[in-house]
């Protein structure tokens, strides 16, 4: 017969049964994190109706995604987490409860040109608080909080959570009387970090014809720094100006005001004035998370305060404040940086029940026992040599093998083999559980991501 | 602003919170019981290309794939998990070991007309073991426990795993002298349930023109039933007149002879020789399972054994055998039928902290507490009344709400309130995460389905 080469697309991550466990450790931690701090989980279609989906238009978005048509429905794969969201919300608001905290982790689709580390399938994993009208200004204060857990359950340490509030932007521009410039002059402080203060200024002086003063006004702004203490006592100086801007102000003071009470240790939190984040979406709040020891990876959680979700599909206010972890090329990441912690425990099952007789019954049984004390047990049922059996469980990483030969038949026992210390004992079933069970509980207490 | 109405598109679910909820303890347990067996997870792309997809090509599935163009790339989404499995281990045969067990939950997509209960984008939860050249016929005795497992820890009672063998169906045939009529009696045997054995026998007779005798033959064939014990008498007595047929009848032995030994209740399985699912793919062990009480349901669990995997990739001979749970649309009857557990916690947290002050550190330590010990906690900070407050908690149907005053915070302590009993104490917040760990644990005990 005449085959078709197997083969998976570009830019579709598939993982081997050990990574993939490392995967699901990784999504899992997310969705616990998540959970502990009060947001329900959705799942909503990866395809919805073209319109709906590119409701908002334009840009990247368009050229990027994945459309198709069906009979006569004009069909795309969902690009984000976010407009989904504001789809649900807006088409289930009668039924929901405001304000209304999900979760999603899911799988979003963009046809970007593949390179490494760029996915076109990839997991996004997010959170939004949604109010009916009005959300609270300590929401945005709380969202820290998230981020600091959930990085550091995942064993990241060093990484740090940084934040900026668009009213205070806004407003300093309006008092320069540059609102008009804004998006420009934004754009041109986002290359702080590559190019150099010096080469910014230049920047807004003959790309974005501000006269020197301005500029010196906007690079002195910008390099406000310290303790949070320090940069919002320096903050204050400009107030009195712009509302706007004083809002902003006392907006951060309030986010800044409540970490420790969030349990946010302050090492992992830092204004910098100079993160925007787009440009119409967010009005608020806006957050941005840098591993310390790999800036150049850019933010791994993002987000911020938006003030109207759904405006393409309802009249009702929607705001809210939420973050995006691109939860696959974060592990891709940690994968590549070699900072995934070995001693996890990636085998499909922490026993395997070897049978030495040509009838399964007994060993069948204690496979049977051991599942129904919540051990994870395959049956080798294969009729091959010893040495290939054992080199199965090896090669799995399978941490105890169970022998059942006619001995431990007849006394009711198996003999078990702990792998890592090739000790060997013969043990009732409900023994050789408990050890099986003390054992794994002192060993798989790492975190995914090496300390 | 001109707005677009929001709508999701018929044949995709969209669960409200709290079904979410209760759809993802569904698949949880889905997994876990999987897990238990020893499978390990794979998570495969949802788009692949069209050629790898329909290298076998054909009737239903070329006409309900979602195919599209992306670029030059002529891509769909996969339409059933088996597929993508072949082609998972065609592609990496190299690096897995053999027998390679994986589960699968996953969304499918199938463009079929959309009815009620009918799906276009549904989850399938698929387990397979997967051997290399070889696959012992233990593993087919084994699943039946896998299924028995999954649907007694959802909570289903009244169900049964219906098994028979190709080897024996295709040898009966073979000693009948009717192989080559053996697809089309089978599509007729397959009518039994619905018009009876009067019609089938006719159909027999008339459709596939066989003789009296033949058709006779067959009716009395087919009506084997009783324990299983009786059932294999019986077959035996056809015994020494065709090889593959003994061969089967062997198979079938097994099947029966292990099924204590991996935990399967007699009642819980039964041989029907008038299963065959399909024609070309399975060659052993086949399945289906029925919720005795909703037999017009069909089957919620089929599968069985193939020799063949991936033939349409590689030359390599890969032997597996596997079943198959229509997620989705099992859900979606358990709804239907009201068959779910009303009292499973379907609340996005545990706790709600009640600021009562305007400053709400307090309150902040406390959730962060409560969160640390893992109890899943929202801090609720909007400035609403009272009322609206409490009214937020019952629409969430949150198990405990705990307030923050002056008081409590001056003592250290929190007011917790049992929503269930109305209760009200001042506690420590040990105290408080005590109670709130003992209440859910005897609480959240029930299964998914309602016992």
């Amino acid at each position: 017969m005449p085959k078709v080469t197997p083969r998976t697309l570009s830019g579709f991550m598939e993982l081997l049964p050990a990574p993939q466990q490392q995967m699901d450790l990784f999504l899992n931690t997310l969705r616990e994190t998540y959970s502990l701090y009060g947001f329900t989980s959705l799942d909503t279609p990866l395809v919805e109706s073209a319109e709906i989906l590119l409701a908002k238009g334009g840009g990247e978005t368009e050229k990027q995604i994945y459309r198709f048509q069906k009979g006569d429905a004009d069909l795309a794969l969902r690009f984000d987490l976010t407009v989904p969201l504001a789809k649900y919300v807006a088409l289930h608001a009668g039924e929901l409860a405001f304000p209304f905290r999900r979760f999603q982790i899911g799988k979003v689709y963009r046809g970007e040109r593949a390179q490494r580390g760029r996915f076109r399938e990839f997991y996004q994993a997010d959170i939004d608080v949604i109010g009916d009208g009005r959300l609270d200004v300590a929401n945005e204060a709380e969202i820290p909080a998230v981020i600091y857990s959930t990085f550091t359950r995942l064993g990241l340490k060093r990484f740090q959570i940084q934040v900026n509030n668009r009213k205070i932007l806004n407003g300093f521009y309006a008092m320069l009387g540059l609102t008009e410039k804004a998006g420009e002059i934004m754009r041109s402080v986002d290359k702080l970090d590559k190019i150099g203060p010096e080469n910014v200024r230049e920047l807004l002086i003959t790309g974005v014809e501000l006269n020197e003063a301005q500029a010196d006004d906007i690079m002195k702004f910008i390099s406000i720094t310290g303790s949070n203490a320090e940069v919002l006592e320096q903050l204050r100086s400009y107030q009195g100006r712009s509302e706007l801007f004083d809002l902003g102000v006392a907006e951060l003071t309030t986010v800044v005001k409540y970490l420790a009470a969030f349990g946010v240790p302050e090492a992992y939190f830092a204004v910098n004035l100079t993160i925007a984040r787009g440009l119409d979406y967010y009005t608020g709040t806006v957050y941005e998370t840098y591993m310390l020891d790999h800036p150049e990876i850019g933010s791994i959680c993002s987000g911020g305060r938006y003030d109207n979700l759904a405006e393409y599909y309802t009249d009702r206010q929607l705001p809210g404040v939420g973050i995006s972890i691109g939860a696959s090329r974060l592990f891709y990441i940690l994968q590549e940086q070699a900072m995934l912690n070995e001693e996890v425990n990636t085998a499909p099952a922490d026993v395997l029940v070897l049978p030495m007789t040509e009838d399964l019954t007994a060993a069948a049984q204690a496979a049977t026992y051991l599942r129904s004390v919540g051990i994870r047990t395959q049956l080798y049922a294969e009729q091959r040599k010893f040495k290939a059996k054992m080199s199965y469980a090896d090669k799995l990483k399978i941490p105890f093998v169970a022998f059942m030969g006619e001995d431990e038949a007849a006394q009711g026992k198996i003999s078990l083999k702990n792998m890592t210390t090739g000790t060997q004992n013969l043990l009732t079933l409900e023994e050789a559980a408990e050890q099986v069970k003390d054992t794994l509980a002192k060993r798989n207490v790492g975190t995914l991501i090496r300390g």
